[in-house]
């Protein structure tokens, strides 16, 4: 167990039941090492002394945030430290330069939440933005239910104040709204996995607040009907702030988790939003007219932001939904907007071929689908099958021109299909890019590039 | 001089006449050296021959555009190539997945006009749009006339195809909406000034075409009243497209040029512009209220779009007519937009106290200041002078919090403030980046890292 300096011993997680909760995220079958030290830094000067100390005694780092990670990427390592940075959350709001300056702890909703009284609004919005932390969100570029109108993550972060393996406080980016000084390093973080440093600090783009959502909600009585509902927003001039897909199974469990008022046995369904400044109500009601005219059977408008609150809620409860089902594998491949039926049939051709349980559901306006195959931890042929199908997404993803994650990341689950989407050349580059920053390779080693290999 | 490989042959410029065009950019007092080759490039795989062969020999390589830049990062080196990539201009569009897949090449304003038919728009629009090449627009991460509402070219790069020193071919970014596998290495490139590879190929996102902008112009009797007429704009909930000032001397010297439209003895003056689609019209009356309660005193309404642009025109003629009053030195700060006043005042100020002639007009919804210093190139005390103000803008731009460079690029210019901008210990880590793609330093040698010390 790492020896910390006596000046982090009131950071240090003393409790061992408490400890191990921060052993893991929310990735499937997650289990914590038998031994790690967790560090709660509270600012950045603890960052910097853990880092320092990881280097000089060769310990391995997970950096974390809320655990909400699906891929494995915040689980504890073996006889390493976790750094959580939750307890990092200043906020700092400048109207003028509509800037956040945040702390990588903050919730994602309670920013969103702090920026409603200066008419700005910060649009990253994971399902779990009631509870991740925008350290997490740039650490895997999340995206989530806004993408569609509003892009990812990477799309806000203006500069970063990051702390290298060793100590060294780097900054990157600017504040301004323009700057090209030297090369621009923000990029290389976002989407970095907690490989390469910490960050302690984000410089977070703003946009004017806009209307409260309105929403409409779809039924269709097939997934394939449901698919030519998504086909037909693509013509819209105003683009959806929201366009989310849910198959029959994902419906029937979020029914079974909560009544949500979605109807148990739809074949399919759409939630689709507009928060058009001034323009919200005529949008929802264009949308409306082309999903009838696709072929919904049922199509009803929450032109009160409330019920379209409420409706959301059920997209949100998702999750948990599912997880309450049972054990499962999740997928997060993402393909051109253009091919999201052909991915949506094969899923569903995959779990039928393996006799899985399955369920997709995901951003429809992005190509980003989350399927889920479930399996009975206990039958080692179920197992068997989950992984298998969870291969062949990822195969049919590439085939149509896509990626294997969206927005969730590599982490442990999906290292080991890493070059088969980089390739060699690509991924060994990549290897040195890290090496540049970590040469001991101690920034949470064996996530993203694999195991064994990037630790001299 | 380079021998090139036969296969390249009808690639060179012949013509020792022509090639000298292709020696200098538009950067102020540039010379080309005595020797140097110039290859036009029709497609990737001349770039890769050209940089295999550069690598072999240990020539330096000036990737370059249409020349536009200001900074000399497009100035052929001594023994060198020019690497010339207009001619890669192929440009496919896929409305469906919103994105432009286009050679370094294709000029911004053919891009714009050929996303016309699909309703869609790419916003970067550096005020040599008409000239500029998506390539150059990418080697320094090009802003322009809509970044206020827009932001910059980063903002819209998805993904490129890059070769690096030695021919080798890679791809970074992403097709699809979202993706996170690996490292993102796009935000690397764009804005490295030609240091790290040569880009043939962008993936750009494309937004649904806003409506024909119309245009405010308002007139004040002084450079403080017209800086009010930026701060009264702060509070439009309708963010303007564009929000551009002028000083005094800057429209004098447009008039001067040719007529306009524009009072030539205004003490300063606003272009303001809105493209909100179904509301242009009522958000330039809105800007038009707030510019005259902050002091104008004449604002017009240009609410017919051929005559809002024959208004931007006039902002489009500030660079030639600049040029045609002698040589002088272009600045490209950038500072907070809250602190542009301050910028403002102390660049007549400097140029007060230095007896230079200046002038001042720029991105005033940036924060990004384009000052001129006026010199009689045969008087060394007024080029000591321009050369010095030129610093002490820069050292303004710091003191306030802002960057040397909001949109043009570090290039040979600025390279002698890099460091006191980004401390030595981060330029010896970007410098060690630029190694890891380009050992022998071939790559545009001492641009943005200064001569001398970026070659082995």
């Amino acid at each position: 167990m790492p020896i910390l300096p006596d000046s982090l011993r009131d950071r240090v997680v003393s409790d061992a039941d408490v400890a191990r909760t921060y052993g893991v995220d929310a990735s499937p079958g997650a289990s914590a090492p038998d031994q790690f030290t967790v560090v709660r830094a509270r600012d950045r000067a603890d960052v910097v002394e853990v880092l320092s100390y990881a280097v000089a005694h060769q310990v391995p780092v997970v950096p974390q945030g809320a655990r909400t990670a699906t891929t494995g990427a915040a689980v504890a390592l073996e006889g390493g430290i976790v750094l959580n940075t939750e307890a990092i959350n200043h906020v700092e709001i400048d109207p003028v330069e509509r800037i956040a300056v945040v702390g990588p702890g903050v919730v994602n909703a309670d920013l969103k939440s702090q920026l409603t009284a200066y008419g700005l609004a910060y649009p990253p919005d994971p399902a779990s933005s009631a509870s991740c932390t925008i350290g997490g969100n740039i650490a895997t570029n999340a995206g989530g239910l806004c993408c569609v109108k509003y892009g990812v993550t990477a799309d806000y972060v203006r500069g970063l104040e990051v702390v290298l393996p060793g100590g060294e406080v780097i900054t990157t980016g600017r504040r301004t709204a323009k700057g090209v000084t030297g090369y621009d390093l923000t990029g290389l973080f976002v989407g970095s996995e907690g490989t390469i440093g910490v960050v302690t600090e984000a410089v977070l783009k703003l946009v004017p607040a806009p209307d409260p959502a309105l929403t409409v909600l779809a039924v269709f009585d097939s997934l394939d009907a449901t698919m030519k509902g998504v086909e037909a927003l693509r013509g819209q001039r105003h683009t959806p702030s929201l366009l989310e897909l849910l198959d029959g199974p994902s419906v029937a469990a979020i029914q079974a988790f909560g009544d949500y008022g979605f109807p148990a046995d739809a074949g399919g369904l759409l939630l689709v939003q507009s928060d058009r400044i001034g323009h919200a109500h005529e949008d929802v009601l264009a949308y409306a007219e082309a999903l009838t005219a696709a072929g919904a059977t049922d199509v009803a408008v929450a032109d009160d932001p409330k019920e379209a609150d409420l409706l959301l809620q059920g997209r949100r409860a998702l999750n948990p939904a599912l997880e309450a089902k049972g054990p499962r594998m999740i997928e997060d491949v993402c393909v051109p907007v253009g091919r999201l039926d052909e991915l949506v049939r094969a899923v569903h051709q995959i779990a039928e071929r393996r006799g899985l349980e399955a369920t997709s559901g995901g951003h429809a306006g992005d190509g980003n689908l989350h399927p889920c195959f479930f399996y009975d931890a206990q039958n080692p042929a179920q197992v068997d099958a989950a992984q298998a199908a969870f291969g062949e997404v990822v195969e049919t993803a590439w085939a149509l021109g896509g990626t294997l994650t969206g927005e969730h990341g590599v982490g442990t689950l999906k290292a080991a299909w890493l070059e088969g989407e980089l390739g060699a050349a690509e991924v060994a580059r990549q290897r040195s890019i890290k090496a540049l920053f970590d040469p001991l390779g101690i920034m949470n080693p064996g996530r993203v590039f694999g195991l064994g290999t990037d630790r001299p």
